[in-house]
């Protein structure tokens, strides 16, 4: 099979090449690829890769184009599989609590669904409204109800999987527990499209909780807000949600929406507990943190909740109306969190870069944001952003963290995956990926 | 090195090889091992890999004996590489919420040391108290608690390997979040020392909940019980125990310990919520289950609780007490519990075996357990009870359920686990185990 023997599918339009070059990481991109085929079902995807594999073509699997690291951008000779079309949610089961989903279904309306049976699919990524369940398991991605949740792989209990060469398999299975073989599960989610191509999922659903309660609260700097964090891991409660953002993104939000945050503080904590016994989870969090709190709103209805979720939902638009994000995904353990900050601000200011700080302080996970003036799209990172970006990675090492906690390696990401690793890791990861793609078509030069 | 070599480490004693034969599994055994190595630390686990990888010796990773599989038992010819030993608890943090430790530690220990600092090492194996964190990572132990909190793997951030060579890995990390490479700590999670041995753990720990509150119930038939497991899952609650007791079983329990249990009900239900809201959510599972229930009794206090856990507590005790049990370990999608008890008990019937049901039914996992006459240690399994524990396997596939929720593969259930697995992923799973052990010299015989 050739490409022309594909015509249905396969796009070589400009402006369908140059939108399949780039993501939403910041990556500049590279030359187009040669074409992109939109899948209408499995059977498009197992004859693209037996058709890859045969005549050595690159594959990239494509979602919602909504990545962080580069992994589903397009490259020069590569073919991107689009699989945004295989978007049917198959079945939400709410006696055996799970949905079995194609990869293209939109993460926000898989909770949509569940909601309607009372339940809830749980990862939520920043991207939840934009991002596909396809994409959220090839990265692993996390969420604001990390903290209690857990990330992506906690809620995937079988997958269909194109191989490389064009074979189909089912790994997991639709039971809560399993132990029979290896855990391929785990295996394929994060693997960002190197493993094999992910069309089919089996996902946990949970309870939707009966209540949540939330809180906001403003510090007098970022260390303060951190020794909060602190205080609420040692409390005994387990927010759902513990999210943290930095005075300058406050200021930032500020003059995006003409709030008035920062006049409240140099820190802001958001903390979201849920389950029969909220209320009382977030007074024993609000005590906690009330010695290191200039000022603390609560809020048990969801309008009032909506509006303390405001300054951190708006973070992320109001760093993107002000200039180009370069977004990173560092953890360092939760005792370290005080210590990364305040080194990743001696860092802007030596590398005389903006750096944004906001992120899920539950897990330890900052997302550093280095905003450069907006350059026109495919323009290069500039050479201090690169710097500041490497010495956070540096950073998050040295305080035993990882260079990315939830958005992947991708293309971004590379050396540092590798560095990360150590060299006997590396190697033993990079059998594996041969193992199962021995011809080097599924998304090379991204990830390992 | 030869065996010879390692006197110190060596043991050839009948009676030590004669004990490292079997475990808990009812696994007939076969003959002795050539020998036992005691690790005194990872420098003779490395020792020891090098050389069997060198000699081409099989080599059997062991730890509390309480597998219930066959995995660990040694084998004619194998070194049975004994890491009992090495039972440190290297680190408890709670600022981070976890633990180092080595493989031996007993997995109580850890959740008792845990406790002293209001946290819970939330895997709770009905060994708990004579297994090792080792051997609940090679298996991915489940436990009580699994309907809340998930399987070992849920809580294991990183592990220290020995590869089939003796060079040793540090795989995942110390943050609760990272997504850089493949999941490895996965992929060992699970493995039953086919891929290499682990030899130290940084394992999650949680905060101890608030509070718990415990219901138990009794219904006129097992049936009916599942039924109640149903309403209980639709109800909105997530019980963090929701265990199932057949009549069979408490008539064991009440001929061994001269209680009257059975006299209740021909079934029952051991629930506990916990956290904060532990009361509040047990009124919602009792609502929920009283339209089914012959007779409900509930506790918040320590004391009560373990009156109302006896009944499940005292359930395989009892049974090896009255025979030689052989413990199955199938999951089936929790609508179906009902289906398969009914039919199970058809295959006890029809078999003419005495097959008593447990296990934990917000998991839709069921441990049938087959009594047979106390023959000697050693005695090959009846036909009888073969049959019928293969018509339990096969009934589990057909529900769309699995041959092993937690327990393993190990030597009992291989022939199951390719079937189950399927040609093409059972291929996949061979060529990742020879990936890691070329030689085959971890655990031949035994998982895949």
């Amino acid at each position: 099979m050739t490409l022309v023997e594909l015509p249905a599918l396969v796009d070589t339009d400009a402006a369908a090449l140059l939108s399949a070059t780039t993501d939403r990481s910041g990556w500049p991109g590279a030359a187009p690829p040669r074409g992109v085929v939109r899948a209408r079902d499995v059977g498009d995807v197992r004859d693209v890769l037996a058709w890859a594999n045969a005549t050595g073509t690159s594959v990239i699997a494509r979602g919602g184009g909504s990545g962080l690291a580069g992994a589903a951008a397009g490259v020069d000779g590569a073919v991107v599989l689009d699989l945004s079309g295989l978007d049917r949610i198959l079945a939400i089961d709410p006696d055996e609590q799970l949905a079995r989903v194609e990869p293209g279904v939109i993460t926000a309306d898989l909770d949509a669904a569940a909601a309607a049976h009372g339940l809830m699919y749980a990862p939520d990524p920043g991207s939840v409204s934009i991002s596909t369940i396809g994409g959220n398991i090839a990265t692993n991605a996390g969420g604001l109800r990390g903290a209690k949740y857990g990330v992506t792989r906690d809620h995937v209990l079988a997958l269909d999987v194109v191989l490389a060469d064009g074979t189909q398999v089912h790994v997991g299975r639709d039971t809560i527990k399993g132990v029979t073989g290896y855990d391929l599960v785990g295996l394929f989610t994060g693997s960002e499209g190197t493993l094999g191509v992910i069309v089919g999922a089996t996902v946990r659903l949970l309870p939707r909780p009966a209540r949540t309660a939330t809180l906001s609260a403003y510090f007098s700097d970022i260390e303060t807000a951190a020794h909060a964090v602190s205080a609420i891991t040692r409390s005994g409660a387990r927010p759902a949600v513990l999210e943290i953002v930095d005075g300058q993104t406050l200021g930032a939000i500020d003059a995006v929406e003409g709030t008035d945050l920062r006049v409240r503080g140099e820190a802001f904590l958001l903390v979201q507990t849920d389950g029969f016994g909220a209320e009382e989870e977030l007074a024993v969090i609000a005590a906690a943190l009330a010695p290191f709190a200039a000022l603390v709103e609560t809020a048990t209805d969801a309008a009032a909740s909506d509006r303390l979720l405001f300054a951190r939902r708006r973070a992320l638009p109001a760093l993107e109306a002000i200039g180009r994000p370069l977004i990173e995904d560092v953890a360092v353990p939760r005792s370290r969190l005080a210590e990364a900050v305040r080194r990743i601000r001696a860092i802007a200011e030596e590398e005389n870069v903006r750096i944004f700080v906001f992120g899920h302080a539950g897990d330890g996970n900052l997302h550093p944001i280095i905003v450069t003036e907006s350059e026109p799209a495919g323009a290069p990172i500039p050479a201090a952003a690169q710097r500041a970006a490497d010495r956070i990675f540096a950073l998050a090492l040295e305080l035993g963290g990882t260079i990315t906690a939830e958005h992947g390696v991708g293309r971004l990401k590379r050396e540092w995956a590798a560095r990360e690793l150590g060299a006997d890791v590396h190697a033993l990861q990079t059998r594996i990926r041969d193992l199962f793609d021995p011809r080097g078509i599924l998304n090379p030069g991204s990830s390992l």
